[in-house]
């Protein structure tokens, strides 16, 4: 909406650079969302016309048209026909938190925690994702203009199972993590996210029963709505799984599949031990039930060895094991592998077939290249320490800035941190006035299936310095400190594990 | 199954290029599937030891270990414990069409169809393809090149709506077909399958009965297997789509949508009339179904203008129109867009979301890069020519080598013919006999939904040269001949419009 300042044209100082790799629309779009962001272009304030822009700033009519079509899809300013176009009401608050307003889908706010770590000024502790800075530009460069001479060959339709060069890779890959696979065994699949859906899609039908851990991924929990299914919330606390409740649950209701991130989970960090990881086997096959076993951060060990994968344990092929490069190399590569037992590997790759035909095989064979030239140990090797040094830097800084009563996990290895309140406060209100001081903080509650996440926030240390981390926790810790104090005590429903219906 | 020959070692000749930039295991590989489809190496013959042959080839165990697991896990050939390695059974028959089984599921048939065109010395009529020799590869990497200096923020998450850089060049790219669609309006999905299931997950439950033309695209039939969808097939014929039927099943029952590819379809090449496309959204209209037009092939128009989509007459916004670059550029991009009415966009992006989060943004930047320099609008300039004089080549061959009463379509546009023989015969036997002489023709059986295809070849012309296409048509023409000769007529059901169940 625009407000009364929306008469006045606003000044805009663009400056252009042309040998920069980034297009002039982009440039110009970029400088206008930083004068939006800090607050120098307000809600409702009126943008030059096109004609104008263009004429100050030197170029086509075309490119400040893209920049203001780039700027309008994305949300920032508003166009009326005859009017003019306004910085929209949305954008001065930045960044929202669609969780906020208490109606989120998770489709939104996964939506939201892609866009929140991207530009304007915002510091993210929301999104689980490595450090682009830490990308190794270099190697996967080399690695991707080894494709050159065979890129007509590379652009062709590859096999739905994935490159065999790139499962071969893949096998040597996994076996770093304990697993023995063969590269017929494999299927590759873009991303975890693309692995988990297949692999619930061959298990269960609409309307079935499934396991979940409670909190869970929250990209999960959008699946399992798309798919129809009924979670039913195993908790996870610094116990660790509540084996007797898996139990209970698969006595009582046919359950299809237990979906579970056992290593370094997303959001709690927490870690399952190796012999509730055999329990856990053990009722899978008593009672039927499959284990989806999302592999995404079991390669981010800090403190000791990377714990074994239940996949490796499992002798009776209850297991789909699942895992990717997106939080140790990068979420842009788009892949990961699935290990499924034998028998379903034709289903999923008919799936597979279905969903999208199979991956691009010039990314299939650059990621192969880079495993091949050993470039993923060397570079896993170079970030262990980093994200090292920024889990303890948290971990310190919450313990000198978090009122008492606050309480948080201490994980052994990924990029997750769960903080957790003394008591509930209103949904997104924490996460909301963080980030009016430019801080994204995801709400504990969109990963719950329930209201108990009004008590939590998750902490993702992988993108920020030390010094960014002490900064943001003191910031967070504030406005803790205030919400405790005034916020009224809502209590929690105690049936935390009870099904969703 | 090894044979007699079994205990004999067969000799190996491998000529390795250090300076290839294919891989050592990856060359040899190559070399023993040319050794065994040219019937060097038998069925059953059993091949040198790892140890032997790295010895031989002056290579690591572990490069002749890879070569053999990427040609056993691709079915070439057989390892056993203790015994050896041979040429399986099947390889030496070489690809083989599953669908010539009879029993064979779509997934399988598509797989095979994926396969058909690499490597081996076959030539390929099965693949509706364009030409890789026809890709601008230095066009293209280009572009690619030009994402180097931004590499680590191309290997982040990405909107999953799909870039906006990348939607603002897709926007202006489909005004070139006559649609007036926003940057905003647009989904950016992995390719036009993907766009395709998205769209029937948003449109219908399991159960819902759907419209599907007859024949039409295997990956469609298989999706819909997959979605739990009931087909009603509606007859495409030279006359056109038999609107009546869409009308009478639309009143007998709650139709869903209605896939169609109105364009230069696949498999029949037949091009929808303007005015049929009109009364065809009048019914959508009337009787409350959405309809999905995949526009892949609309761009390959030889003989006039391309015709107008389906969605640019779409006044009541009831059509999903998807298109994509598989078939004018490569398939290996996986890139498509798809324009949906504005109600549905949100869902979609839900569903994109929970399949796989969205695109590789490297990729989309570098198409965006691709399409805003005008490579694109080049590109096709330079095709179009090609496969004009490719299509009027096979035209010319079928019309001289086809027995009388053979009967095919004369395609005006896209890479398909669609051949019918007087009566039918046994399923898959012609691709079966062609295959054994090195062409490869996709059954039309596949692209049915009972077994009138038995009638059927497909013919796609794209990927071979005129010499090509003018020896193929002879060998089939041949085959043909002699089946239509010996084979036992048995009439096809006349009910080719029922529902199938």
């Amino acid at each position: 909406m625009p407000t009364n300042r929306k008469e006045k044209v606003m000044p805009l100082e663009i400056v252009l650079k042309r040998n920069d790799p980034a297009p002039l629309y982009q440039q110009i779009a970029e400088q206008i969302k930083r004068a939006i962001a800090s607050g120098h272009l307000p809600a409702g304030a009126q943008l030059p016309t096109v004609r104008r822009l263009a004429a100050e700033v030197g170029v086509t009519r075309l490119t400040v048209q893209n920049a203001y079509a780039e700027l309008q899809s994305s949300g920032w300013i508003e166009s009326t026909v005859g009017r003019g176009t306004f910085v929209s009401a949305q954008a001065s608050v930045q960044p929202r938190w669609s969780a906020a307003s208490g109606a989120a889908t998770p489709a939104a706010v996964i939506g939201d925690i892609l866009q929140m770590g991207r530009g304007t000024g915002i510091l993210s502790f929301a999104s689980a994702s490595p450090d682009p800075q830490l990308f190794p530009e270099a190697e996967f460069w080399a690695a991707l203009e080894s494709q050159r001479q065979r890129l007509s060959e590379a652009m062709s339709y590859g096999p739905a199972q994935g490159d065999t060069g790139l499962r071969i890779e893949l096998a040597a890959h996994l076996a770093e993590r304990g697993l023995s696979a063969t590269p017929d065994d494999l299927l590759v699949v873009a991303g975890v996210s693309q692995g988990v859906m297949l692999a619930a899609q061959a298990l269960a039908q609409p309307g079935d029963s499934i396991l979940i851990e409670q909190p869970t991924y929250v990209g999960f929990l959008h699946q399992l709505r798309t798919l129809g299914l009924q979670p039913m919330a195993v908790p996870v606390d610094e116990e660790g799984l509540r084996l007797d409740v898996v139990e209970q649950m698969a006595r009582a209701h046919r359950i299809r599949f237990f979906y579970t991130i056992p290593s370094f989970q997303n959001p709690t960090g927490y870690c399952m031990s190796h012999s509730h990881r055999l329990q856990l086997l053990e009722l899978a096959e008593r009672y039927g039930f499959y284990i989806i076993e999302d592999d995404l951060y079991g390669w981010l060990a800090y403190d000791a060895e990377p714990p074994l994968p239940i996949k490796a344990l499992d002798a009776a092929d209850r297991v789909i094991y699942i895992s990717g490069f997106s939080k140790t190399l990068a979420p842009g590569v788009r892949l990961g592998v699935m290990a499924p037992p034998s028998a379903l590997r034709d289903r999923l790759i008919g799936l597979r077939i279905a969903a999208d035909l199979g991956s691009p095989l010039l990314l299939q064979w650059t990621l192969a290249a880079f495993l091949h030239r050993g470039e993923f140990r060397r570079h896993l090797r170079r970030v262990l320490p980093v994200y090292q040094e920024r889990r303890d830097a948290l971990l310190a800084a919450l313990g000198q800035a978090m009122p008492p009563g606050v309480h948080w996990t201490r994980p052994r290895g990924g990029l997750c941190c769960w903080v957790t309140l003394p008591r509930p406060v209103s949904v997104g209100e924490i996460p909301r006035l963080a980030l009016q001081q430019g801080w994204a903080v995801a709400p504990g509650s969109i990963f719950w299936t329930n209201t108990d996440g009004e008590r939590n926030l998750r902490l993702c240390f992988g993108g920020l310095t030390v010094g960014q981390l002490r900064r943001g926790v003191e910031v967070i810790a504030e406005i803790v400190r205030q919400q405790l104090a005034f916020a009224p005590v809502t209590p929690a429903s105690p049936v935390e594990w009870l099904p969703m219906v």
